[in-house]
């Protein structure tokens, strides 16, 4: 193996990047599959629709970088410059590509069955010093250049348009063009320890790593993904190696770890319920139903997740779901006594084996002195008894809402596990 | 005036946004807002966390703009070397500051309640040549340094922290400190009208358009947001101009507008619930809960949302919303018939004026020759008649989820018109 690393730049280019209409979704995409195989992402740049600037990008980035991948500008408005740029830059000239024209034609004839325009027409023309890379999903053909050694890809910003490229196209072709290392990844997700305790914890596995392989932290909502990746000539000894590793790490973690894949909690929860056959329901009050939209977001889930009630008004909490009126009024809608019913109520509404309830305070308004703004309250109803807790979110009602659906979440989880 | 245009930089530190984990949605929310003071953002560039790397990004982007703003790099880990990294580019020495301690220390006895970490500590540090911005957020400071009359602010990548000091700190001070424009938008919301049927539309009225006056299309999920931009040296002077274009553009897109604000259609549909004094219920299937998320995401919300039922299972749409089983049997669950029924059940079950129900297949199974994924059939119960409307979306199952509450939510819009 030659041992020095292939580097990429990824160069946007566009004006919307830059107002902040569009986020972009697209390098990390790309990041992800360039990983995959071996290749590491050095930079990201983002330019505006402006002549030098994305010139003296193209000199900068093939500085640092063996591959060039670039995006947007090529779209059919008359401010997009990058194809005529990539022209001079390069040093070719305009040709129409019959392949590409052919493609234009037919996409307008079954698609959108207006008049073509000249500006459409013109997608079909690239420099003659270029590959071109066919657009099976849009109009505008993508283009790959050499100069210098180093491998210029220019692809349309539209995210359909430039994966198809990228799978069909440039994944396949990369590595025959430089000597990539072997890369295996394993991941597993944690929950209820945050990024600093989990670090301290296992301080000493980390420091004992080979160089080869490294160990991610990626914190998202109260949980930690771990993730372990090595790199080598030989992927049979790399694997082998991680492998080892990854079971280490799994025995040390046992007592937080949600799942031992790259998988959500709400997918970690769905591929239990599923194991186990059987079903859950909820009662939300505070989360206004994104409970219930985390179980669902996963296909499959109504094999396990019969429904759920929002019970944002105390009448429904009462009517519904059986939460008595005296135990309303003595302890309020945010009290341990109040989700215990709604948990059970919903359980026996639903007749399921298993029900989330939770009632919170998200903000901005509705704090008092005794139960401030973040003040949650869960109880996960399962077969042999009711668990309650409560926790204390401390962000805004957005991310409120979202951190207290995942502790209902992990509680469900270790429920089940309960059971087991 | 000064005519110089005022640019910033925004850097990105950190492996995470390298390798695909992250998604960048920061840039795009802080070009937002540094546009409307009238400051541009130039050029977005993204590192790793390695010392040469982000040193070199501080060099080039302060050659290019005369605001650096930086984010990530932060965190309490090992490998973040961005906070003695700016130490020494800025030619200073670490110190703990006492406000910054005190809140490390506050945040960890009240949310946290564990023994703090060294590394925890660690984060109250700062060089003693920046401006410490106070994170009430969490527990990393900011940071603002001035070199050679540019600024370079520094953040915690956390979206969260980061837009707590944007808004709090950084947005009101830099105004001051530059010679800006003054820069008037003027935001309205469509929705059920495709971007360039719109741009078809008032064609003339873009051209027609002043140099220093902009018109942007924003699209998202089906709704098409459209801003006018105007920059100048007066303020009161674009104002009344700007104003005079918005009232036209109004009056000519009236029967596609949802709102003449910056708001989102939940938003929308708060301010005509509350201002006429209704209330709503949902019963969902296929969007399993995601209508109520949406509308319960707004604050103060209780005062028009009374509740909701997810009935994904069947017998939940009898026994709860009653739907016929006949009904159920003869139709199907996504069917015009049953949307009614679940409409009308969930508008008596809640006792609200207004309700709405929506059944359909999200994929990526469950799709048949005669109901294909993406087959969505909703119903609106108002005061006087229950609307039903049948969509067909074409993304991928979130996608399809977030599409279809859109169009539910719309409907509700309509219907709430129609009876003022």
């Amino acid at each position: 193996m030659n041992n020095e690393r292939v580097n990429a730049s990824i160069i946007t280019i566009g004006d919307e990047l830059l107002i902040g209409q569009t986020i972009d979704t697209n390098s990390a995409w790309m990041a992800k599959e360039l990983n995959k195989l071996g290749i590491w992402v050095k930079r990201r740049v983002a330019v505006g629709d402006v002549w030098d600037e994305i010139w003296n990008a193209l000199d900068e980035e093939s500085r640092q970088s063996q591959i060039i991948l670039i995006t947007g500008g090529l779209g059919p408005t008359a401010d997009d410059i990058t194809k005529p740029l990539l022209c001079t830059y390069f040093g070719g000239k305009m040709v129409v590509n019959e392949e590409a024209l052919q493609n234009v034609i037919t996409i307008f004839e079954k698609y959108i069955r207006r008049p073509m325009l000249d500006v459409n027409l013109k997608q079909a023309e690239v420099p003659d010093v270029c590959t071109v890379i066919q657009n099976k999903r849009g109009t505008a053909p993508g283009m790959w250049f050499e100069k210098d050694s180093k491998i210029f890809i220019s692809m349309p910003g539209v995210p359909n348009e430039m994966k198809g490229m990228m799978t069909d196209f440039v994944l396949p072709r990369l590595p025959s063009m430089f000597s990539l290392p072997a890369v295996v990844h394993r991941t597993l997700l944690t929950a209820g320890i945050g990024e600093s305790y989990l670090a301290d914890r296992i301080k000493d596995f980390e420091t004992a790593l080979p160089s080869h392989i490294k160990l991610a932290y990626l914190p998202n909502f109260g949980m930690v993904r771990l993730r372990l990746t090595a790199m080598g000539k030989n992927a049979a000894e790399i694997t082998s190696e991680v492998d080892t590793l990854f079971t280490a790490l799994q025995s040390r973690l046992q007592d937080v770890m949600v799942i031992n894949e790259d998988k959500t909690l709400e997918e970690a929860i769905g591929i239990l319920l599923a194991e186990h056959g059987k079903t859950v329901a909820t009662a939300e009050s505070c989360t206004g139903g994104y409970v219930a939209h985390l179980i669902t977001s996963i296909p499959g889930s109504s094999a396990y997740f019969t429904g759920g009630v929002v019970s944002y008004d105390n009448s429904i909490k009462e009517n519904l779901l059986s939460v008595k009126s005296d135990i309303l009024a003595n302890h309020g809608a945010v009290s341990e006594e109040t989700v215990r019913q709604m948990a059970s109520g919903v359980k026996s509404l639903m007749k399921t084996d298993y029900a989330i309830a939770i009632s919170g305070i998200m903000g901005p308004g509705g704090g008092t002195e005794e139960k401030p703004v973040g003040t949650v309250w869960i109880a996960v109803a399962g077969s042999n008894e009711t668990v309650a807790q409560k926790f204390q979110t401390r962000y805004n009602r957005e991310r409120n809402i979202e951190v207290s659906a995942i502790h209902a979440l992990n509680m469900l989880r270790q429920s089940i596990l309960s059971d087991r």
